[in-house]
């Protein structure tokens, strides 16, 4: 346990890089893209579990997806699932989160971790959450920068200066310089040589006051309208909710908050191997299943033939599929849609939801 | 009409290499692979009626798929049907209809069509099995060569010498000099080049007891045992057929009469541009679908999308197939089996089929 912490979970995205396996009513985070047993939501509430408890876990999530949640997460505690009428980016469930969290215990500090990522290392993400918790405290927005192992440029990436020199509570913690979203390959390559540059996985800790006054000061309307929709949630009254949210500005926790600090020097992170993956797309995904001649299979093995064949594969309820002479394929098979593509392509399923969509095949979405 | 000519088909072989498409209890002969509306057994028979009238088509087929037979082909004539109890190659099938034929009609010219071939060109058919039945009559065993029009190397190859000289019966009725079968692409590249050298497409025709004299003097143990399960056939005896049937040679015609009568001197051919296809695997269907931006679809259009990608996709039952970034693919989804390979290695189907048997997966063959 760490003193004082309240995890928050928004559970949002719907993964579309993960089409046909993700869907809009069935989104990435209510999956179990790696045959885990869980759910990457329910992955995500067992890690949060040991750091603060059951009663200090929120989840914030569209209201569509409210009772799948529920289903999944019988553990919840009474009023911590709030249903957002309709999704408004992570500052805004972030937000709403740290309004309620902050009315209840004015001393909380805060962690945000996304509900549709994989970690493997839970005592090391303790561990970095237990320095990221002590740095908080001292006023730091502070967030949790993932060792890097690829010269990767569809991450973003976190440039590290000087030690916060918080010598026991937090001996990792350092300042950020900035924040670099997907940099140019030679710039990967560069930052990963460094050593200086760390992995943004979208974890921030901070102490409630700390945030809703960042909030306050740099995106003053959308803390306006949040705290309007926290006393319409924690009244029950749905009608004002539902007025207030539509109005909120659509923006993400990085570019609304901790960006800007950054650049003010209020941003520290702690550094941390944690296993970790943001499943991001198939080749990923892909990374994580164990590997057999070439051939990756989520599912049953016994339901995959490969002949000279290399790729991931993904079945379902007991359908066959086999590969003759295809490399670097991925092949996800569920009830309604085949895709067919290479790792290579993994990035670009995008396009095919959105040709979907245009031909009105919003049930395939 | 043609005067006195009965129409045999021999309804068998699995069609392995078109697989998940085809299988064991739904062999190629029984489906529609090109979208035509009519079974590759229906369009034969549709093809056979206006050459000898529903009377004298005689359909001969596993016993396991008779049934299958008789509901696609109501206009089959009573006893015109004739159930193997096991497949013992082509010259068994023909051979026993031959020989009931011959028993009712001993003036028959006898034609024996594959089922699962396509032929777009009925009337070319109608004037080249005419020619045929005339060249039959003078004694010869006749077969149709189709116009060659690229080098296979994996069909049959009929190698021509003079013409018979039957001005009008049979103006384009040719000797056989040799079969050569599967040859280098060298050597198929030279019979293209040839104009002498025509693909063989498995049509016989023949007086029928031209046939089975052939056949007594050159498979007298086969001929033998066919005309005991002729007679068990005709008096209903079905525990005499199960007896004599297990007996039979497994040879086909090529192999039994047609090569070794060639190399006699007693065969024809008349050459044809039929519109002619075997069908032989999914590259050959693949030629026979329209193209729409290097996409060739069997099912409907609108279950397919394809992002940078060609090929050949089926589909089935309304659901969709995607694809992206992936050229020449074969993708064939069936209810139960999902194939995906490349036209290159059509070929090798047989391959995965095998590995499903050996892992006794015998519910997908």
């Amino acid at each position: 346990m760490i003193a004082g912490l309240h995890v928050v979970i928004p559970a949002g995205g719907a993964g579309t890089r993960l089409w046909p396996l993700s869907r809009a009513h069935r989104p990435k985070f209510l999956l179990d893209p790696t045959g885990a047993g869980r759910s990457l939501l329910q992955q995500t509430w067992d890690r949060a579990l040991p750091l603060c408890g059951p009663e200090r876990v929120m989840v914030v999530t569209g209201r569509t997806h409210a009772d799948a949640v529920a289903a999944q997460l019988p553990g919840l505690a009474p009023g911590r699932l709030v249903a957002e009428p309709a999704p408004r980016d992570s500052m805004a469930a972030v937000g709403v989160a740290a309004l309620l969290i902050h009315a209840e215990d004015p001393d909380a500090v805060v962690a945000s971790l996304p509900a549709d990522h994989v970690i493997t290392d839970q005592d090391a993400l303790a561990a970095a959450l237990a320095q990221a918790a002590a740095a908080a405290r001292t006023g730091d927005l502070v967030t949790v920068g993932i060792t890097a192992t690829a010269p990767s440029s569809a991450y973003g990436w976190i440039e590290t200066g000087p030690s916060l020199q918080l010598a026991h509570a937090a001996p990792d913690a350092r300042r950020v310089v900035r924040f670099v979203e997907k940099p140019d390959p030679p710039t990967a390559a560069a930052f990963l040589a460094s050593g200086r540059h760390h992995w943004n996985a979208g974890i921030f800790v901070a102490r409630a006051d700390v945030l809703l006054g960042h909030l306050a000061g740099l995106q003053p309307r959308l803390s306006e309208g949040l705290r309007t929709a926290a006393d319409a949630w924690v009244r029950g009254d749905a009608p004002a909710l539902e007025r207030v949210w539509p109005t909120l500005t659509r923006i993400a926790v990085d570019h609304a908050i901790a960006e800007p600090v950054a650049a003010a020097g209020g941003m520290a992170v702690v550094p941390a191997e944690l296993g970790w993956s943001d499943l991001g797309d198939f080749a990923s995904l892909a990374a994580l299943l164990p590997e057999r001649d070439g051939l990756r299979v989520l599912g049953r093995h016994g339901d995959v033939q490969a002949i000279d064949a290399t790729g991931l594969v993904m079945t379902h309820d007991g359908r066959t599929v086999t590969l003759l002479g295809v490399d670097d394929v991925v092949v996800v098979d569920t009830p309604d849609a085949v895709l067919v593509t290479t790792r290579e392509h993994a990035q670009r399923i995008r396009e095919c939801v959105e040709r979907w969509r245009e031909q009105g095949r919003d049930d395939l979405l």
